[in-house]
C-alpha cells in the first residue's frame, strides 16, 4: 500500500494507511508524524486506530494538494522506514 | 458540542469533537485518551487535526455499541474537563 490521490468533500488529498502490532505501535507513529508536522508547520490529519494510522496530507489554504505535502509525505515515508514498528 | 450516535459502515457509534488551540494541544488529548484507552483495553479511533480531535468509540466485536463505549465517552469527558485546553 502506497500513496493515493483521494477526493473527500471536494478536495484532494493524499492519504496513506500504515499498520502496525497493536494500538500502541501506531499512536507512537502518530506522534512520530506530529513531530514532522510541527518541526515543517504543515499538519495533516491522522486517524488512529487499533493497529493502524492513516495520515492524510493536503494544503488547507488551496482546499487541495501542493508540492509540499508530497514533500511531507516523502518524509512521513521515511519515518516509517525508521520506525520497527511500521507496515 | 456533545456525543452524537452515527452510522458509519453500518456500525453505529459514538462521536464527538473537541476542540484546541493548536495541533499540539490537539495531539497531547489524542495521547490522555490513548493512555485511557490502554488501560481499558478498549480503543476508540482517533482522528487528530490542527485544532481538533475526533473521538470515536464503537465496541467491533459487537459491530455497534456497547455499554461500555458509553463508559469510555464519560472518561473521554473527564479526560477533556480536567484538559485546560480542550473545549
Amino acid at each position: 500500500p502506497s500513496w493515493e490521490i483521494l477526493e473527500r468533500e471536494s478536495i484532494r488529498r493524499l492519504e496513506r494507511v500504515f499498520t502496525f502490532k497493536n494500538f500502541k505501535q501506531a499512536l507512537a507513529f502518530t506522534n512520530r508524524v506530529g513531530e514532522l508536522a510541527e518541526e515543517a508547520g504543515h499538519h495533516p490529519a491522522l486517524l488512529t486506530e487499533w493497529g493502524k494510522v492513516t495520515v492524510i496530507w493536503w494544503t488547507h489554504a488551496i482546499k487541495g494538494l501542493h508540492k509540499n505535502d508530497f514533500v511531507m509525505a516523502a518524509k512521513t515515508d521515511e519515518a516509517a522506514r525508521t520506525d520497527e514498528a511500521a507496515k
